[in-house]
């Protein structure tokens, strides 16, 4: 992503994103328009980015499943950016009633530049320029999420994550980490925890977490914020302060790695229920065979977890994790395969959990991995599998022991608010509405 | 207006535009796309104009309302927009399931560029490129109406009877003449209608009438199309074809004089309801007084019907009439001016209506107003004032012989269907609903 370079400005910018729920209604609007004044007034330049109020979405979608079951993507996109477009306007109007100078912009206005694959784009660039004007002139920019233009002006939408990745996306635009302000993600949770509190009573809120460990204990199963944003945030050194929109407490910063962060080994657990493992096993240990395999998964849309190889002589084992609900598809696609490869057998195992730990600490700590199954151990769970990278360690479990491994990896490494440190998982407060 | 001009097309290309009654729902936007659809399969190049979806436009400014009693213009036509914006992206994904090829475009996209008065924009100039190629590739084009873009790339709306206004400054912009094409207007109504058939039960639709005499027609009375949206068509000499969005039949045709219309003197009769006189007497009869009386009346935002002057020596009395609801304003007003004339006395009536005989006939005809007033006189309808211009004849009478002196007008000059000849004014078989 390209962003247009100026002079530094003179005061911090601020990005604040309100979801859905956020908007859901004009009384919502309002609040979250006190809360932009608040900072305003501070101060502060700022760029609100807002999704569709509540269930705007839903009703669009509606209208065109009355038109046809299978609508083009572009028109999907034109009807879709609609939603934010008239949360931005209504927005501007309660920064009004405030007060405060503000003007409303859709993706193409404010120059979100993207590729022209309709309902999953991605941005290529931002032309910032509209958006500094305004600022400079001492308005708040209220921005449209989601949504961008295509090279030719076709209306395109981000997908999932899509107004996330808005808001962090305008923050590396705007260079604000060099204005000293910050992305803020408000939301319908508080901030990411040590573990799922739902899942783990004594799980703690964190102050801080890097983009690395939000990534990985994401990819372990763990919410809030859309990996997409957390990507972006990372490779523009944004801090993302991720915090609820109704309470005035502060949230969780996500950001660079810290010394200071490094001395907690484990910042967090995270769990993935309901898992399944395919075993293709004896097949020939050649040179490809791993490609043939995976591409064939990938055509079929296919997520795979966790992957492990064993291989004895000429003949190897390949087996790797999905969730349940993709494993009859799996099933068929293997099939398939083994049938190209001429040998081989299929195995299927149903009923995993998937425990992790995660944390940038281990990079420099001992002992990590022997803590964890030694505590697995000790309450009698069996590890079925055990996945590592530079900054995690996974366990497959028997799905029946899920919540209690999540337990008592989380308290085997003091994660929890009875613990003694340790930065960790993400925990939401009610579920879905994140996201777009 | 500045078209941008290229090769001339090949194939005629045909505008057609649906308001916002004839897609109120999902059905109906389906019944048009069954319209647009044979049109395209007999050969036509299409570009459909579509309004808002029946109630949206009232249920975003009640989402408004809910914000601030007084919302920014600009924000207001950020969220007005939307409106058109899902009609189109509905309307294009409705042309799929019928197998036609299609795109929708936003005022933006299809680079209608207007002032920056929001709410009340003027078209300054249509770059036609986008629509052009598109076409060009076989496409059916679904234009927002309604709608374009000010210089700075903010979103604008053309104000009332807008979406007839880009229909024909489409239509102007593709050299609709030129290829043969013609601008379809599908509405709520059978067409142009001798006189309002709700009033006088043997009006007569009529298929051909001059833009001259509908923008007259319109002035005295007449609704069905937007006057700004006739203008548009004199100018760029564009037909327009208003006809119902759910009959076959042909409607009425506007487009320039022809030798046979001027056979008829009269084409139509129209009436305007409650309207009150204001009469300022004995002021001084002196020069630049009128500028002073109207300048204050047009600051107050007041619409004054027929003026007329008479002057004895040193003093003038001049009197107008205004709609009934403007009348208390009208006081207020003309009070203060006679208070700075420093002389005078003001008079007001209320009770009066005002009928219209209208027709380019009449500049080769004699004896048409005689035939007017003949036939009032014998009907017992006194006549209160007389205004005309080239093309009409209008007679202030008491209020409650409004109707009947419409009925004896239309009759006077053989318009009905029990008639002989003449074409004629506009009727509507139901209120509202015209315009965006």
């Amino acid at each position: 992503m390209a962003s247009t370079s100026s002079t530094p400005p003179t005061i911090p910018i601020t990005v604040m994103k309100f979801g859905g729920t956020s908007v859901a209604d004009c009384d919502r609007i309002q609040r979250c328009a006190e809360r932009v004044a608040r900072t305003r007034r501070a101060g502060h330049g700022v760029v609100v980015v807002v999704s569709a109020m509540g269930h705007a979405t839903d009703e669009l979608i509606t209208l065109a499943e009355r038109i046809t079951p299978a609508p083009s993507k572009r028109e999907m996109d034109m009807l879709m950016s609609t939603g934010e477009q008239v949360s931005v306007a209504l927005m501007a109007m309660a920064l009004h009633t405030h007060g405060v100078d503000a003007v409303s912009l859709t993706g193409g206005q404010m120059g979100i530049r993207t590729t022209d694959s309709h309902r999953s784009a991605r941005i290529r660039s931002i032309v910032a320029d509209r958006i500094r004007q305004e600022i400079a002139a001492g308005r708040v920019v209220v921005a449209a999420g989601f949504q961008g233009i295509a090279e030719n002006g076709d209306i395109t939408t981000l997908g999932r994550g899509g107004s996330d990745t808005t808001a962090v996306a305008l923050a590396a635009a705007l260079d604000v980490p060099r204005t000293g302000g910050v992305c803020e993600i408000y939301t319908d949770v508080d901030g990411v925890y040590t573990a799922d509190p739902r899942l783990v009573p004594n799980a703690r809120k964190v102050p801080r977490i890097s983009y690395e460990e939000m990534l990985e204990l994401a990819a372990q199963g763990a919410g809030v914020m859309h990996t997409r944003a957390v990507m972006f945030g990372e490779k523009y050194n944004v801090p993302i302060h991720v915090r609820h929109s109704l309470r005035p407490d502060e949230g969780t910063m996500i950001r660079e790695e810290s010394t200071a962060m490094e001395d907690a080994p484990v910042v967090g657990a995270a769990l993935k229920a309901d898992l399944g493992r395919v075993s293709l096993r004896r097949i020939p240990n050649e040179i490809g065979v791993q490609g043939t395999i995976f591409e064939a998964i990938a055509r079929a849309n296919i997520m795979v977890d966790d992957i492990v190889q064993t291989e004895f002589g000429d003949l190897a084992n390949i087996s790797f994790t999905v969730e349940h609900s993709d494993l009859a598809d799996v099933k068929i696609v293997a099939g398939k395969v083994l049938e190209q490869l001429g040998t081989g057998e299929l195995a299927v195992e149903i009923g995993l959990a998937k425990v992790s730990a995660v944390g940038a600490g281990m990079k420099s700590h001992t002992g990590v991995a022997s803590t964890m199954f030694t505590a697995l151990g000790a309450a009698r769970i069996p590890i079925q599998n055990i996945t590592t990278s530079e900054i995690k360690i996974s366990c497959i479990v028997p799905k029946e022991h899920g919540n209690r491994a999540l337990q008592v990896v989380h308290d085997a490494f003091g994660l929890g608010t009875d613990g003694n440190g340790g930065i960790g998982t993400v925990g939401r407060s009610e579920a879905g509405a994140v996201g777009r």
